[in-house]
């Protein structure tokens, strides 16, 4: 069995990307970040959505990004709320932490390095997104391409590092429908940016907002 | 006065190429990471490093590779010793750290981005190392493009990043010439994979068998 390395926040399309490697056949190991996010209920999320969707194992790996602050999500900066949808695909905003999704990536190389694995998953899309270049298709091509050259993979031959975006053409209305097709448990996946202790959605946030957009365009009710 | 920021091991590398960037103007934030690696006075030796050659600030990242394992640097893989320079000049090595320049450039990249610089340096090389696949310049060109769209200044416009790599085409002799004529105090860097407690250099390793090599093209005595 294949073995690949999943990206999971805890949030819907994260959980989603799980799903559909699992279904790819992949064995699957997730990989969550403590980075300092002003929230750790999403960590506690993503262990339960890991062992619901048949991950093999579920690593967290502490980093640091506070030390650079920059981020409404990590610093003590607002997370904005109510933005109407044309602001929202507006401009990179303030909750976007600087090399994320390229410091995130870096640790999935690492990991799939040491256990052999050649696939890496991620839940990035570039339709109903908040505005994060590192979510754009062709940030993730440069980061396939970086992977090949990166590595022992990338030198000695063996298979070459994909990256697979199976959302990256989705609306947020066809995220929601590709996770109730898979049997993600919607109702226990976080999207919030500002939740409260308790894992309850602030419902003000863009990541709110987007989420509800895609409920409501999927005509399904989000628990 | 352009910031930079200049990623520090602590090594003759790296405090040459800070040393370099500060002749070229840059106001250089130095960047060293405590990564599990088995030694932690390389750590020292980065903060006087940054001291002495005129850093403007000095920050240790916490990340925790060794929740990975995979390297002779970071796990319980013993370093090899007095291999000769064919053996060191052939594959990847058991000290390679899986995606290691990948995480520190990606790290970089998340500070310079929060402190608006658009120029980050690196001491790889490419004619006197260990062959690592992340030290070549195929590696450092798909880097510089990822960053340029990873980020706030890859869609935004600004100036666009940079990575510099100024030991890339000298080889060890050259580095030593290089460290001398820019002032770096070669006696207090550290370029062993395995030295004791105390900051004493094994004299067996590739990076000790590399080091000497250079000095003595160099024709200088390595205090």
């Amino acid at each position: 069995m294949r073995r690949a390395v999943v990206l999971l926040s805890g949030g819907l399309d994260s959980a989603t990307v799980l799903a559909w490697m699992r279904r790819e056949g992949f064995a699957c190991h997730a990989l969550s970040f403590r980075y300092g996010q002003r929230h750790s209920v999403e960590l506690a999320r993503a262990k339960e959505l890991a062992g619901v969707l048949g991950a093999v194992e579920h690593r967290v790996a502490e980093i640091d990004l506070r030390a650079f602050g920059g981020s409404a999500l990590t610093a003590d900066i607002a997370v904005p709320k109510d933005r109407d949808e044309s602001a929202i695909a507006r401009g990179v905003p303030v909750t976007y932490v600087p090399a994320r999704n390229t410091i995130f990536l870096a640790f999935a190389l690492a990991y799939a390095e040491t256990l052999g694995a050649s696939d890496i998953a991620i839940g990035v899309n570039a339709i109903d997104y908040s505005g994060y270049p590192d979510c754009r298709p062709e940030f993730i091509a440069a980061f396939e391409r970086l992977a090949n050259l990166a590595t022992r993979a990338g030198t000695e031959g063996g298979s070459p590092f994909r990256i697979h975006t199976p959302l990256q053409e989705l609306s947020k209305a066809g995220i929601v429908r590709l996770a109730l097709e898979l049997g993600v448990p919607v109702g226990r996946t976080l999207s919030c940016y500002d939740p409260s202790p308790d894992g309850a959605p602030c419902a003000h946030c863009d990541a709110c907002i987007l989420r509800r957009k895609g409920f409501a365009e999927a005509r399904v009710e989000d628990r």
